[in-house]
């Protein structure tokens, strides 16, 4: 099932898409969300036969408002050699906060602030079911789907000081979707391969199985720290190839378009937007 | 005005604290978040008569859940300098996730995972009116009010990578209080004091006027990356005096009681418990 959250006639809902078509979920009320927290909903929902056409919505990231999104920085070998690091014993973990993202199709804004803003293509994991100390072998129980992820960064404002937040917080850098691929229809996702390209070029190209701290690891690392809660986000990391590192670097740019494909997940696309100034915001 | 978040006989509430009652200003569904949200409310509950005494009442976080937490760190020279770090140009940001939040008296939880849970005194400055690139000149008017913080950093996991953000999430280490006081009462935070005391005896101690960026530089700053809500919370950093840092260090210790007090705001103040093996969480 792929499980949409949109914007129609500046009301939002959500759905489950099929072929070019939204059946839509949500009564007004409820969101993608409620859904996860309580997935007994759906059955409720299912005799909804209201259907909306997937071009005449906006769509919004699979969870807009995330109650954490956390980012795993440092998990593919070829970045952490790109980016003049070693690996730890630990994942790193950095926060977004949820007014940096947009959904497919919406544009990335590169911020009156830089001219240095950088893709990263990642598998986003979408919590369904919450918990603490939540072990290993028994993480992959917990998770509602998966999505493409572009974790956008300001490289300059990245690298300010030690700590990545400032340059991944921007409004508008980080692109989540298209839609949300229930875990269901993918057991394993380690064969899966992940691309980012910049105007069709490919940039970067892994499979999830290089990432050094695979998903059920990350999620007992995290969640011996914190609850997990439905709805929480899990950016798994980036692969080597990201803009910054190039010779010479790759920015993004005022028209570009930015893709990050996962295989049996989708393709996520952003066209770049460079912010004006005389914009309001 | 000192306004306190609250629960009482299980049921969430908030209030104006006069002396050693609360005049409750929540009709059940509005939260002190609604309130810095649509200050316009307060009218309206100002006819409410109802009082609770403070006693009765279990303190939440002033704001319990907030939009965002953001968190700075290496503020004060004193504690850049015992961090072995150099002075960057910029404030250094992180986040924590409201889960990690307690209120006044509640413990501070020394997790299972370490041994190693230290205080960090801090002043938090709470957003009134929210808004995208604010010039530093306009920032305290933005500034809805201020509170006590205990930024409890868990040490090994937050030095486990490069970012911060694992030691500063464990449930039960960030303790916000005991209320807001409105920034009316406190035109001028800098010259206000602030220490930290661990079982009576001083571990930190500075004025609010030795912050490498001051407040109003750190709102700019922030804003300038992503719109600032009413609720936020910014966490504006710890002066030098950090247990991990002392010879031999010295950590959090079940039965400990550590207290932030700062001028004019108040005295937060935190037993502190190992959790037990056994606790289910």
């Amino acid at each position: 099932m792929r499980l949409v959250s949109y914007l129609h006639v500046g009301r939002p809902g959500f759905g489950v898409v099929q072929d070019d078509r939204i059946k839509v979920l949500s009564d007004g009320d409820t969101t993608l969300m409620d859904f996860l927290r309580e997935p007994a909903l759906l059955r409720t929902l299912e005799s909804c036969k209201r259907e909306l056409p997937l071009a005449d919505v906006t769509l919004l990231p699979p969870i807009p408002n995330p109650g954490k999104i956390i980012c795993i920085g440092l998990n593919y070998h070829e970045h952490v050699a790109e980016s003049g690091r070693t690996v730890t014993r630990h994942p790193s973990l950095f926060a977004r906060y949820p007014e940096s993202q947009v959904g497919h199709l919406s544009p990335m804004v590169s911020p009156l602030e830089s001219d240095k803003l950088d893709y990263e293509g990642e598998l986003a994991v979408i919590i369904g079911k919450g918990g603490r100390r939540i072990k290993a072998e028994q993480a992959m129980a917990h998770i509602a789907g998966y999505a493409c992820y572009n974790d956008g960064s300001v490289r300059d404002w990245q690298h300010h000081t030690s700590q990545f937040l400032a340059g991944k917080s921007f409004v508008g850098t980080g692109a989540f979707g298209p839609w949300m691929v229930t875990a269901d229809e993918i057991e394993d996702p380690r064969p899966l391969r992940l691309q980012t390209r910049l105007n069709g070029q490919i940039m970067q190209d892994a499979t999830i199985d290089m990432m050094i701290t695979p998903i059920p690891e990350q999620i007992a690392y995290i969640s011996s720290i914190m609850p997990l809660a439905p709805g929480d986000v899990i950016v798994t990391g980036t692969p080597g190839g990201v803009g910054t590192k190039r010779t010479p670097p790759v920015y993004l740019r005022d028209g570009d378009v930015v893709e990050v494909e996962i295989d049996r997940v989708g393709v996520l696309r952003n066209p770049v937007r460079a912010e004006q100034r005389d914009a309001s915001v």
